[in-house]
């Protein structure tokens, strides 16, 4: 692969059209008409073998006979005359081919052969490919639109990469109708080469683009990915629509917890780690793209509501409810300032209700006393469309109070026809019209956890592979050389000693003593019998002992037993509270670290949380804290879960052919007093 | 008051508009002009005393000149007149007088002296009045627009009830751009006499209104509320916009667990209990409307999904995971039968992914293959404007499945101008499109919870206030008295005995014992070192006196002691769980009854629940199933619970006079082992 920057890719001097036609209908009319008709100042040859012109331009049977250079061909031929093209474009040197054919690896084994195949050449002649199955790219800034979408959008800041064509032609029709402006937009379909992590290292200096953002539908270079978008999310947001997020809720079913951890937690923690805003709905994608393209970064959280009507005021209020925005309660100063020139029915607090007949002079007045103050961080604007209300007039008094401020101000003109030319006005000057003020609301909240997000760029720490640890011919590690591994990482284990007969019982030197099974095949040794407290002398050993054995022998036939494992039985506060701290390697990812209430609690409520290794102190607590029930640890020992979280975290990485590991439980003893590792389970690859 | 339906109301054969005027701007001109121009067939009387003809109608300088009848008087004067011009309303004998003017109650306290005078007026001559403060009605089966609201909806099967202006204005200037059709619009504006009760009450029977909504800002007859409720339910939806839910956020913050109830859990579970739909936001107001008005009701759960394009339906599904929709993998039959006509590589399981190159024709054979079986309640429709895209045809296709099946069929085409004459048609033909899969799927989920409640009208008891419990100078009941009440309703209640010295000690009969304050200013006694436990002889006994009153006597040196209570100290299984249920009067609602888990996990975790008494069996076992940390009680005796609830709400019926009442902890034993009532603690008003 050569490594040219895609600059010469979305700012090509010349392009071929393989496959252009003369033909109304066929692929490759429509890629041609639209390379050509928006103004698009480079050269472009359509390439056809049984045409001597199209739409006015010579046309060459093949890229080989174009007598210039050409920076970007776009593939239009049925999918079977795809390789001897692309194979041409490698001997004429060309550095980017957008491969717009489908039937390749979305059809089945035999496109993905063929898909291998493209590939094969593109590395042999150092071609950079687009797709196969995509719909090409659209560069707004340089009037290029090199797809078969028809329209050219409005260039903006916004750079779009859809990893469907048809969420891609959705959106740029969407987005006609309102006033979201692009830089880029690439489709990169099957993402045979270039995908979005190429990409988002491209758009990171890429100074037409200020927002990013991605339509994904898989993730396969989770870590890149983060290392990528750590660096950009700090100056430009990146906003992700990514399908599939109920899995989480199918993968939640399976009964055992080391199952809770998979790719879609690990899709939401990995884009936590990096600061990546994905979007819960196709509606939210639009309305957070549109409010980050045109709004400036509140400074803090204090947000102020201009009403005309109680009702949408109390609404966005309710909406607040969940978010990080701070509706609060006006001082009296401002208070004062406000009443100077609004009736004195107005509600002055906050929402701030200049009432059913307010003109658009109250709505100005009120942005401007608000809007000056240090305090507030930004307003929503809402109208209604009343007797009395001026729309238009409203509608540039915040436009220019915004503009003055240089704050966030968004708006809801609430109704249809009565409002459209205010709603146009605002849009047209750059201040967003969300059809609902809740929806104003949640996009607010998301410029302020823009803000409050404190992302530094990472890198993930080379893999030493020095580090194995092998089970011998079992799925699991044996629970004393899991013991053993755990100390090396200064968790708090609780050591076992494994006794292997009855007669052995006389080598415990303390009681009382905790006796359970030990054997790996059985996993949930409570549950099983095959855990018994309080056992206070020898004769009590002996005899937990043959108990535990025949329970086991009951219940599991086939289990290997090693004999049973002796633990000093700590005496527990009632404060005292189970955790759970599981890991599992993601293939994308790496080590997802899971945490949550532990015991039968972890399989009842499904209450955890996750995060990426390695994961820093903050991310810790902050793990622990994002548990529904973390009030519940209120009490506890957290720096001691903090830190057994880490040193499970370095472990994970230093030791690769790890894929599963689960302390269950780690007693968390009252604060101050520590935790226990009770148990542990270390399944390697 | 008079008794007249409100029939003549919304169908009045003569309308006289007092303050008509000739000027446009005033409100007297834009209530004439919407009364006579969109063919109302009655007789219109403009009321002037300074005109003698306005729009060419006669005009009369008082009701009392015009030679007819008049069913419904229009006040649109300010408001310093209307008390003289409703009085000749009365004089005329017009039963129904809809003041529009502002300027009572809503302004302070001399607006609402205002009100009252003209209540006594209406009350005097038995006139019906709607308002002050409104815009008005809306009649769209009769054409009379007697509001000043211009325009006139579509005639449809949805009544609109609105106490704000501002939202109706906003609601129909939206209206006119969907297909929503409405049968009768009320603005109810400050509710001096006909509110939304009494609305209910008349739409129930209302041949025309098939889907109530309604917008409220306060609601004070929460009882009669539920009870029309109830009985309109089952058969028309009602969905209710109501502001104001984030005050629950805000009192639940409050630290004493009592004021964990109040009127937004009230209104939450008296809308559940009557089977009314609460929508989240403006938005769903306006989907759950329009979905209600245009489609059937579905037999069960069971939903397709069929897209041209994978991304949307992943999202669909995705949307789908917190609802009651069943998005099931079809059966091999059904996956044969679509593949007859369905590309290979169509996606045949659920969702049905005809792929981007759909005809019409590939949409119309899946809609007709799956809504013919049995098994199948209802689809979703998903359309992104692909270059094959049969967008009209597939509209129309969509159309003809729907109405030959009989079943819900929801719409979602996505984009803009490439989709809209599709929208426009579905929508003409009674097929909601939603701009989003997601809001497809809230919709249809709705549409199940409809069919899934088995709402059955009720009367609440009338309340017998024979029964008075009192405190005797103190705001809380003493523990003795309070366990005695308890017991009358069979409530395993652990009794205590009242020992009033350290010498009463001896009276003791069994060891060993709980001894804890018996003090009614002492409120959290544990808290308060004021419970010792595990007391086995008179000696430890006469100790622990000592030291609690100690304790007690340097925390609150001001509380009145009056002894300790001594409670059996009952041997605790691992699984018995502490759970609270609490009793809290709301002023519209009647006795709200609480349930959550127990102890402190109460005031830190927030996981509550609600219910209106009298509480069915089924309603109890809701409450207990509902709060997140149910799967904690799975080895609880939750049938000792819910007897205990329904205790509870019986005996808050039989008292009218206790305001609240805290069970805290219920202790509950593990499955058929009951629970014991540990504390109890009354407030009588």
């Amino acid at each position: 692969m050569n490594t040219i920057s895609l600059e010469r890719l979305f700012s090509p001097r010349s392009i071929a059209i393989i496959g252009a036609s003369h033909t109304p209908g066929k692929l490759g009319y429509d890629v041609l008409k639209n390379t050509v008709q928006y103004g698009y100042k480079g050269e472009v040859y359509p390439i056809n073998p049984t045409a001597s012109a199209i739409a006015g331009r010579v046309c060459y049977p093949s890229v080989k006979q174009v007598p210039g250079n050409i920076d970007v061909a776009v593939i239009a031929v049925p999918a079977v005359a795809v390789a001897s093209v692309l194979t041409e474009c490698g001997e004429k040197q060309i550095p980017f081919v957008i491969i717009i054919s489908a039937g390749f690896k979305e059809i089945g084994e035999e496109g993905k052969q063929h898909e291998q195949e493209l590939l094969r050449i593109a590395e042999k002649y150092h071609i950079r490919l687009v797709g196969p199955n995509c719909l090409g790219l659209i560069n707004a800034h340089n009037q290029l639109n090199a797809s078969f979408t028809a329209g050219m959008p409005k260039a903006g800041n916004i750079a779009l990469i859809s990893q469907s064509g048809a969420m891609n032609v959705a959106m740029l029709d969407w987005a006609k109708q309102s006033q979201l402006g692009f830089s880029k937009i690439l489709s990169v379909g099957n993402k045979s080469d270039i995908d979005e992590v190429e990409c988002l290292n491209y758009l990171a200096t890429d100074t037409n683009t200020s927002v990013i953002m991605l339509y994904l539908e898989s993730l396969e270079h989770g870590q890149a990915f983060m290392e990528a978008a750590s660096r950009i999310t700090p100056s430009k947001p990146i906003i992700v629509l990514k399908a599939g997020a109920s899995q989480q809720a199918q993968r939640a079913i399976r009964s055992h917890t080391g199952s809770l951890t998979g790719s879609e937690e690990a899709i939401n923690a990995g884009f936590k780690k990096c600061g990546v805003i994905r979007a819960a709905t196709i509606e939210q994608f639009f309305d957070y793209g549109l409010t980050f393209s045109t709004q400036p970064l509140p400074r803090h959280d204090k947000i102020v509501i201009i009403t005309n009507a109680g009702g949408p005021g109390i609404m966005a209020v309710d909406a607040a409810q969940y978010t990080k925005l701070d509706i609060f309660k006006l001082n009296t100063n401002l208070q004062q300032l406000l009443k100077t020139q609004l009736p004195a029915a107005a509600g002055t607090k906050n929402p701030i209700d200049v009432i059913g007949d307010a003109s658009a002079e109250r709505y100005e007045h009120a942005l401007n006393v608000l809007l000056a103050d240090k305090t507030i961080a930004g307003a929503i604007a809402i109208l209604t469309p009343q007797t009395m209300t001026q729309v238009n007039l409203t509608a540039e008094k915040i436009v220019s109070a915004a503009k003055r401020y240089g704050k966030p101000v968004l708006a809801s003109f609430m109704g249809g026809a009565a409002v459209q030319s205010g709603r146009d006005y605002l849009e047209e000057h750059q201040i967003p019209n969300y059809e609902t003020p809740e929806r104003a609301v949640l996009a607010m909240d998301q410029l302020i956890k823009q803000v409050q997000r404190k992302i530094k760029p990472f890198k993930f720490p080379k893999i030493s592979s020095h580090n194995v640890i092998t089970a011998q011919n079992h799925p699991q590690i044996s629970t004393i050389t899991a013991e053993q591994l755990l100390m090396k990482y200064k968790l708090p284990v609780l050591r076992s000693q494994l006794i292997k007969t009855v007669a052995d019982c006389n080598t415990i030197k303390q009681f009382p003593v905790v006796i359970k099974i030990a054997s790996r095949d059985v996993i949930h040794k409570a549950a099983a019998g095959a855990v018994l407290l309080n056992i206070n002398n020898v004769t009590e050993a002996q005899r937990a002992f043959k108990q535990i054995t025949q329970h086991v022998h009951k219940k599991f036939p086939k289990a290997e037993i090693e004999g049973m494992l002796v633990q000093k039985q700590i005496p527990l506060s009632r404060k005292a509270k189970e955790v759970i701290i599981g890991m599992k390697r993601d293939v994308a990812f790496g080590p997802v670290i899971m945490f949550g209430l532990g015991g039968g609690m972890v399989e009842l409520l499904h209450d955890v949380t996750f995060g990426i290794a390695p994961l820093s102190k903050l991310e810790a607590e902050h793990m622990i804290n994002a548990i529904h029930t973390a009030p519940l640890l209120v009490h506890n020992d957290k720096a001691a879960i903090v830190q057994a979280l880490l040193a499970v975290s370095k472990l994970a990485l230093d030791y690769p052919n790890i894929s599963e590991l689960d302390i269950n439980p780690l007693m968390v003893h009252p604060t101050g007093k520590g935790a226990h590792v009770i148990d542990v389970r270390i399944l390697p690859k």
